[in-house]
């Protein structure tokens, strides 16, 4: 039953599926961060885990079907739900944002500004991501808008990184693609990254701070935290990045 | 966007957020038993996560708000939203099943009654639940219907049970948590039963299979296994129990 419009809490829609692991993921994180000694004191989310939106990579590539139509779809259905702001915990997708704004009245909150947000005091930091949300360059425009310098992963880097997204994506989340994964983070940081970005959210299923000496920063723990805060009136939706 | 109503795979809407740690370990479960290469092979849930729920105990002891028109109102708008099937991951909830399929012109899917299935063959079995699901009823009488005994926790197991769930549902898994609900398990078999259901999906978070003799009948494992063998037609929804 949806609460009345901007009472606190907020209801929290949140466009998932992408991957299904990782909305999973940031749900929990939602949940852990949100102070709560009884299931009434959580945050209501309606959540359209839908994995069937098509691949944000091939489409941003030119090779595959358009997600924006789609999620904009999936947006506006859960505003009508009764959800009072959107997030989305896919870094990718977030190519798409500008068709997902066009179809809400709610504020959306975005992953990319929220992960920049928490670069600041940097001068550079690496970026893990897929091949589509870096041919995108959301995150390069956005870190370089803060005055921050974005190092981004070689060709070979790139391609290894697709591939442990994609297992990751089957479900296997084994020591070895962490360590794999935390190479790639390293590969970073020497040269030149002071923080790495997680910014695609099958990336926190591997990896997490205590396997990196630099910060990491995840954006789906960014996003969690940053969702719980509005969802609860102790940030302003006006003041957000 | 939704899926057109009745093709494979199905969309599954989801009562959840009650509570809300076992509601996205429901989705995790759903997760693991579909078979997936890519995003595009899962199932698309949507899921009402609202730990607003009035407190399903509180009112079947007479203590609290309907939870039941709640239900029903969420149940509907997920049918709206294009779910074809309904399922609802929290067993107590299933008191108000009748009020939420007076709602639904689409199939609900219980858990009870799956769980039930599944302990054909005992003579039989224990019963960890909450006070309200206990005092309902629901599984003492379905699993009377299929010809097995209810071995139910006594007055002062079923206090130390609500505290565990009260203790999980703050987020606390700790391992002193699952050592108590073991020693509650095995005062069941104690006193005959053959296997346990556990009948209330906080149990799961911190009770497995490794740590009983007995065969443990985890109520989350088998709703999220039905699911995905009916969202995928690979059992039809007809001969559902």
């Amino acid at each position: 039953m949806p609460v009345s419009r901007n009472s606190l809490p907020l209801t929290v829609g949140v466009l998932g599926g992408m991957g299904p692991d990782a909305t999973v993921d940031f749900m929990s994180k939602v949940i852990a961060a949100t102070p709560a000694g009884s299931d009434q004191e959580h945050v209501h989310m309606l959540v359209d885990h839908n994995p069937h939106v098509p691949d944000r990579t091939r489409a941003i590539l030119g090779e595959g079907g358009e997600p924006g139509p789609v999620l904009a779809a999936m947006a506006k259905q859960l505003e009508q739900a009764g959800a009072d702001i959107i997030v989305m915990p896919c870094n990718t997708a977030h190519a798409f944002q500008a068709d997902i704004e066009a179809a809400l009245a709610v504020p959306f909150v975005s992953i990319i500004d929220e992960t920049v947000e928490a670069c600041r005091g940097n001068s550079a930091v690496g970026l893990l991501a897929t091949r589509g949300c870096l041919v995108s360059g959301i995150y390069q425009t956005a870190l370089r808008a803060a005055g921050i310098e974005t190092i981004v992963p070689d060709e070979d880097e790139v391609a290894e990184l697709a591939s442990l997204i994609a297992t990751i994506k089957t479900g296997d989340f084994s020591p070895g693609v962490g360590t794999s994964m935390k190479q790639l983070a390293e590969g970073l940081t020497s040269r030149g990254a002071q923080a790495v970005i997680a910014g695609c959210t099958e990336i926190p299923l591997v990896l997490d701070q205590s396997m990196l000496d630099a910060p990491l920063i995840s954006s789906t723990d960014i996003l969690a935290e940053a969702t719980v805060a509005y969802a609860l009136g102790k940030q302003d939706l006006n003041t957000r990045p």
